[in-house]
């Protein structure tokens, strides 16, 4: 006699997805242990890594895309390829390189990993401004040089952490989050963005001004905008004159919001010192005195996430995967009209 | 007829105050605003700065001492010369170099402005510690040298502020003010105090372990114990053998605490990486590798207060004379015990 056991009703089906991002991109992402997690909520090839629309096998099943750095974009003609494509989450910050016009009007939800990301280049901008103020990396560089004791309250006179103004320039993830981490020190803090109300400036712990007066009451300004046709050298050499001698300028966002010429004339005359993360161009080329201006920290746009802090968009992907699966929204959807206003 | 007038009560007669301590600290720690608060609570000549307790014109009279960095030791010969002294208010950080044992059997009061300067030291730690984990200040060389993009994940493998562990030694002001700023942060922190209790280090948002252990676990290790004979090279050839390789250790607090030869030796092999504010000697000698390794930063001593960092030691030792004056207790005290196993 066999006992009866309850039926176990069959699993719902996995919505079929695919990895569609440069494929070192996947390695670095999605270790086994993140395919593995993926794998329990959607039916996935983790060997399927694809880079080009056009040679996808079986697109017509495809519901969901989980994209990175080096995602084809998705035109009309990717989208006519997959009939069943309903959601893209993406696994990096901007998804302006591939989600497009056509992906809006075919009623794409989309989700970016954009908050992990901002984690980052926040942490490498609130420990440059701490820098900045204190002249550590060009005391660093006398000392080195000297290898004596200098009085560098002569060389670097009212220098230090304490009363300084920051200005943040685009409350946006990245602002937002700098501007929690700048609490706890003693900063006044201005924030200048066309979006942003004075009350909602307060309650983010800084006071709006418009971008000339930010500009002129700074002793750090760092710029965390998006890249659009309105912000195009949005520093030009006229912004560059309002700031104060001896501020700094940091830019972890887009090489394209600042006049390079001009900045590289003001850093070069000592008048001013900068932080720059990105460029334009970007890489500079190999004679730009920015290489070696001592009142210059150039890096080559490594403040977003590398390394370990991969596995933080991982993370955030995963999670919003699972929401799609479970029928959720996702917690970090982006709008077509939010997309046209940030990066 | 003249109108009778409430008689004026006398103002009571303000304490005789004296500043002792180098003639450019005060220059720097007491510009006229912060004088003439000083002079509404105490009868002192701000002209009159004393470098040596055998030269002070009227020493019966001196009430209370306000002393900085030169202040000579206040011995039994310069106690007996001030027998009115009750008080000491030190504007800077330790006051080991001046109050000795006379001044505790004196009975005096003593004030410390070391959580004030506690500030810049914590602060300078925190960015070493988020500059360090990311490799910014190596990227950045090899940027300036190579002048192109390179593969920075592969020259820098599992670098990265996330889930980092980050080891503070010593629960000092300067290593609880560091616990504290770094809570913001996606690390896991622990500490190591011999006089901290797990429960103490849970408050402080860490996890209380042995030195030894601390070191085998830690990305980063920051070191905020005093310097006393027990910590001298604290951390010696075999307490740094323990650091993982790659890791970074921070010293902001003295030089005496680490064995400079053996440091040397692991970052001149490249297994470890280093931010020194404090060496031993100090200054290194100009032939030490130390200046001029990728995988150090070398600073000359300058995480403490200085600049504009100053103020805030003299806004807290003008409060701290503001409550001798009206009676209260020091919101800074120290105690012949705490300055016992303090720095």
């Amino acid at each position: 006699m066999r006992i009866p056991v309850p039926a176990t009703p069959p699993a719902p089906p996995r919505p079929r997805a695919l990895f569609a991002m440069g494929r070192r991109h996947r390695d670095a992402l999605f270790p086994p242990a993140a395919v593995e997690r993926l794998t329990r909520h959607v039916d996935l090839d983790p060997q399927l890594v694809v880079e080009d629309f056009d040679r996808i096998p079986g697109p017509a099943s495809v519901e969901l895309l989980i994209t990175s750095w080096g995602c084809p974009p998705l035109d009309a003609a990717a989208l006519a390829r997959m009939p069943a494509l309903k959601a893209v989450v993406h696994a990096a910050g901007s998804v302006k390189h591939h989600v497009t016009e056509a992906c809006w009007e075919r009623g794409l939800r989309v989700s970016t990993a954009a908050a992990a990301n901002a984690v980052p280049v926040a942490e490498y901008t609130l420990a440059a401004v701490l820098f900045a103020n204190k002249r550590v990396l060009e005391i660093a560089d006398r000392y080195r040089e000297h290898r004596t004791a200098l009085d560098w309250s002569a060389h670097f006179p009212g220098f230090g952490n304490h009363r300084r103004t920051i200005g943040v320039v685009g409350a946006s993830l990245v602002g937002r989050r700098v501007l929690e981490l700048l609490r706890p020190f003693d900063f006044d803090v201005l924030v200048s963005d066309p979006h942003l109300d004075p009350a909602d400036a307060l309650a983010l712990g800084a006071r709006l001004t418009g971008l000339d007066e930010l500009l002129a009451q700074c002793d750090v300004v760092s710029l965390h905008a998006p890249a659009l046709p309105e912000t195009h050298h949005l520093l030009d050499a006229r912004r560059l004159a309002l700031l104060r001698d001896g501020a700094t300028l940091v830019n972890t966002a887009r090489g394209s919001l600042v006049d390079t010429a001009a900045l590289t004339a003001e850093a070069r005359s000592g008048r001013l010192h900068a932080v720059l993360d990105v460029t334009e161009p970007e890489v500079l080329p190999a004679d730009s005195p920015l290489y070696a201006l001592p009142n210059v920290l150039l890096t080559p746009h490594i403040a977003g996430s590398l390394g370990n802090e991969l596995l933080r968009i991982t993370d955030s992907a995963l999670d919003e995967v699972e929401r799609y699966c479970a029928g959720r929204e996702f917690a970090h959807p982006v709008s077509r009209a939010a997309l046209a206003v940030s990066a």
